[in-house]
């Protein structure tokens, strides 16, 4: 087994039971025997859903099903799997999730439509859905509050460490709860919703409400965090609300202009940008985590081009992994991004350091100082372009020899 | 040093004279202390030049320089340096160029807009152009026909071995030769010219026409080659042609339909993509060069398009690094490339064997024989999308530890 990475959290967050979800975990077998495999969330009825998914062509079966129920926004049942990805397998994929639906929708009294369906691991073998049966019964009759640390084990893939965050949020005069799990850790691209994460609330909010709060939510969250460029081909990432504080008094929200939205947003954002950063800390192989800031772009969307080119580069990323503040890298892959620039006007900082002002080296760059700069786990790369106001930020991590050997290694 | 790839041909190639080039290269010190580091070709007068160069938003002072120069369409000699690649070098980067035009007009017996100048290595370091100063005097009083091996040496930098092509072929009722050189081997994607290399010949072609030759000469060639997706600062690729041959009697090439140019058309198309196979050969790290063949797409772009994403997709050159025939990250990769695929009517062959089909996994597939067919340091993956009749091809290579050894650890 791989080591922890050294940019993971101290621990598992703290994170309460959230009103209306119960979980279980269970080793069906998968892929490797006495591995635990599959999560199950079960949910009260009421329990509204929405979700993104990845914008890859060859989209895994499960995706397929997922988006193609999403609209009906009610859930019964969310039922993950990893060690198998359940991607490219035809027929035979999509058999897989009808049966898998089924087998759900009987065991939790809800209809196959309200089960959402996820699968991480190897693409292109046969996933067999019978492997659920012999577990579903057992995990229905074993679902509890809470054990979010054994969830976001289960779905667990190269990753190093579970990864989870929560919040406890005002919600007009009542209290509402805010869950999230999450898993990476290769083929992670902003390319929507990126690897497979679930969050989960205890807050009444309508389906189109939910689907609203989604979409913002990710767009500098998980959209803005890369680890290789590689965009997955089973990307999900659903959030479910089951309304359960509603018994609280707490009334349903249907617009999403609703005042009482305001600080569950700001707390939403808030899981959402943790499980994501969480993700660029478990980046295969990474030992440095790195926030790319570019400002002075045209617009925000240039400024995010330029960074996602930045935090994209071979060049720069095992630069970085090499302690090696090579800005002219950093150059580089801001001419390679084909958006305005201005070589005489860029500016380059590493850890507040700048070395480069206004298309020459800083006079006042002094090596020694960057390079202890750059031993730090944590490197803030900041460019100046000069040229306008648009300002965007993307996290990533190195690229390390570990990488290549997690990777070419990956399925013996 | 790093060891030759292993991927190198066996030999530098037997390359003749070109007519009217004479070459001489020097040790100016550049960064190292006696290596060799300038390379100067003399042309003779009426020498005819075109050139295509990086589209980086950041390009070098040489790429400015030449890019102001290339439609005079006329050369007089060409200065090559590594070591430094006068990049981001501010107002001191144009003054360097200007001087060592400067000092090369003189020494060649040329204006300085007949020089031509390309430099390859380190970003952001000041280049000090006098240090061609006392080198120039010697490079003239030593340019001879031929030595077309020291000269592809002397313009390496991470290279691992020279490159160079070369052709004799008939023009109308003469022969004439056409030799390149080049270098690579980081920093290389295709987007424009890629990495620098430098072709002549003594056919008598009108400026006009050169630059129509190698504009088609290059899509197919050194733009369909990809190391590592990055774009550097300093591509250039310029063709030199003396117009010695005229004195054998061949007419002057006025117009891009001269039935005449089918031959060195053909020719020359084969010594730009023997020049841009060698830079893939070479690239960093590379142990497996990679042929990528995309047909059944809906045009040929649209393959070019999947193949770079396959190319450049860290996942499947560190799947081909480690002999694993992962085409699930295939499928991955064709399906974020944002163009028309259909997962269920794509195949996959990995040096000929089938491995997928239709959207599943090849029901004939022997993982044992793949394997063995992944041993060989030549892959040949080929997608095909059954959409439409749009064909393309693309060559890469792996992706190894030695990779990220190599820039790591460049600069120190």
């Amino acid at each position: 087994m791989t080591a922890i990475s050294p940019l993971a959290p101290a621990s598992f967050p703290d994170m309460p039971p959230v009103a209306g979800v119960r979980l279980a975990t269970a080793a069906a077998g998968i892929r490797y025997a006495g591995r635990t495999d599959v999560l199950l969330a079960l949910f009260d009825p009421g329990t509204t859903v929405a979700g993104v998914f990845t914008r890859s062509k060859c989209p895994s079966a499960p995706v397929d099903w997922c988006r193609e129920r999403i609209k009906g926004g009610s859930a019964g049942a969310l039922v993950v799997n990893s060690g198998n990805a359940n991607a490219f397998t035809g027929k035979s994929g999509r058999a897989a999730t009808e049966l898998t639906a089924k087998i759900a929708a009987a065991a939790a009294g809800c209809t196959a439509d309200q089960i959402f369906l996820a699968s991480t691991g190897v693409i292109g073998e046969p996933l067999d859905a019978n492997k659920f049966t012999g577990v579903m019964q057992h995990l229905v009759a074993g679902a509890a509050p809470g054990g979010w640390e054994q969830a976001a084990s289960a779905i667990m893939t190269t990753d190093t460490f579970p990864k989870g965050a929560a919040a406890v949020v005002r919600f007009g005069a009542n209290l509402v709860t805010i869950c999230g799990i999450a898993k990476g850790a290769g083929m992670i691209a902003p390319d929507m919703g990126t690897m497979l994460s679930f969050v989960f609330t205890d807050a009444p909010i309508a389906p189109a409400v939910l689907r609203k709060l989604l979409r913002e939510g990710v767009a500098d969250t998980f959209n803005a965090v890369t680890i290789d460029g590689d965009t997955s081909t089973s990307d999900t990432l659903l959030v479910f609300a089951t309304g359960a504080a509603a018994s609280r008094g707490v009334g349903r929200i249907a617009s999403a202009t609703d005042s009482r939205l305001a600080a569950f947003r700001k707390a939403f954002n808030a899981v959402l940008a943790d499980l994501a950063e969480q993700v660029a800390r478990d980046g295969e192989g990474a030992r440095k985590l790195v926030e790319i800031v570019v400002d002075g772009a045209r617009s925000k969307s240039s400024a995010r081009r330029i960074a996602l080119s930045i935090a994209n580069s071979p060049l720069v990323k095992t630069a970085i992994a090499g302690e090696d503040a090579n800005w002219g890298r950093v150059v580089m892959a801001v001419g390679k991004a084909g958006e305005p620039a201005d070589r005489d006007r860029l500016s380059i900082w590493f850890n507040g350091i700048r070395v480069a002002h206004k298309g020459e080296r800083d006079p006042a760059y002094d090596e020694a100082a960057v390079s202890e700069a750059m031993k730090k786990p944590e490197i803030a790369l900041k460019v100046g372009l000069g040229l306008g106001k648009g300002r965007d930020r993307v996290l990533t991590c190195d690229l390390t020899k570990e990488y290549v050997a997690i990777n070419g290694d990956y399925r013996s």
